[in-house]
């Protein structure tokens, strides 16, 4: 049976997350009712990465099997019609069958955006985190840099995380002012729960002085979650992009200096 | 007691419109909550203009009464903090006692937002029209330009409008293309109800070619709804910016070149 590859975005304000949940209303959950309306039969959907509730994608890639006879180039405007105005298809592309969305994900990007203006702006409030205080960038930007690198990000990791190896690898973490906006932007390998969320949050505390870049490195080999910052609020989180290697040629380098770039500039 | 005049934005998705309703959520019932709230006894507020369910804010302006002691530059905070995440005050003046949101305004801008993409962008999906055709922007141009003037607007009335004069002003009526947006920008004096969509809609048939430019003045000229186009939702609405002459010179020129390029470049 045919494998497809989607690449989807979705305002996450409405869902309990992407992992399906008996009733509740979540992207997967979403995903799959949309996808098993047009094939007539269950289909299960696999996504790349299961983001919280209140999460956004721009870039979320799933897969999903299906012999449905509909050409390739009519999925995307079906799907659309089809599922709830927050969720929307951007692409799909058919996969070899070995193809698997979260096992095959080299690198993930992510951006937590910071709105320091005064007065919250009503359009884009659901997709950033309202803070109206100066925020010294170029401090964050040089404790961002310490993130860096391969670490046990034990520090970084919710409390309630399940999982035992947290070694991760961060290619890049670079923060940038975008007019009134402070934009943190994370590349990885792979990231524990709620990470992006509290690396923003202690670099936040970088960033209004109540904590040193030079900090950060204890910081990390402390591996205890309360050495590092607050976990900021999900709205300001969007997974913008998740890397493949080519599957026709897997050895190729997972995170070259080339394809980041082009990623990061999407 | 002083009079106080603010300039409010509003996400209208989750709205009954501006205008107060018995239960049910509207933005001048939310000003008027949160103001009560702050003064410790019922405040009424003064709207310039009643938008429609679903449509959008900018720069809605509005005033009320008060004889609170709190200093001017803490209402934006504090007004902020109490209001709904989707209602946000701008400013907050003191005008003179005379000043009335609505009867004062000289002109309103409004700007119809169309997204022509293939894919829906589930970001900004609230507050545009989702029309992925392509449209015939010079066409639609030289449309608009027939609107400009003092004409009986009958014809781009919605029928159930209860207003005996529908003679309006048209100081400026443009069709922009803005990357995949389509935006059509309409300053005026005074709107009747549904106007705005009504001509978005007739521009809009004229941008798909089933209507020609040069059959505005025969429209204006039947003063019958069912000689214009389509009414076009309300998420693609918003009320940019309401213009008043400075109230101590009110012989001013209401809506002089200057003043409205200004005003149009916000």
């Amino acid at each position: 049976m045919p494998r497809l590859k989607m690449v989807v975005a979705y305002d996450g304000t409405d869902f309990f997350g992407f992992q399906r949940q008996p009733d509740r209303r979540t992207v997967q959950g979403v995903l799959e009712e949309a996808i098993s309306r047009i094939c007539g039969r269950p289909v299960r959907v696999v996504g790349a990465g299961r983001t919280d509730a209140g999460v956004h994608a721009r870039g979320q890639v799933c897969h999903f099997d299906t012999s449905h006879p509909m050409p390739l180039d009519r999925w995307v405007p079906v799907l659309n019609r089809t599922l709830p105005r927050d969720v929307a298809v951007l692409s799909v592309e058919e996969v070899p069958a070995q193809f698997h969305a979260r096992k095959d994900a080299r690198w993930k990007i992510y951006r937590y955006a910071i709105d320091t203006r005064p007065v919250p702006d009503v359009f884009t409030r659901r997709f950033r985190l309202h803070f109206p205080f100066s925020l010294d960038v170029d401090a964050m930007s040089r404790a961002a840099a310490h993130l860096e690198g391969t670490h046990d990000f034990t520090s970084f990791s919710s409390a309630r995380s399940p999982v035992e190896n947290r070694v991760r690898t961060i290619h890049r973490c670079r923060v940038e002012r975008e007019g009134p906006l402070v934009l943190v932007e994370v590349v990885g390998n792979g990231f524990l729960y709620n990470m992006v969320r509290i690396i923003a949050g202690t670099l936040l505390e970088v960033g209004r002085g109540k904590r040193r870049p030079e900090e950060m490195p204890g910081i990390i080999r402390a591996r205890d979650r309360a050495a590092a910052g607050k976990t900021l609020p999900p709205e300001g989180l969007t997974m913008v992009e998740v890397g493949y290697v080519p599957w026709v040629e897997k050895e190729g380098d997972p995170a070259s200096g080339r394809r980041c770039e082009n990623a990061c500039s999407s």
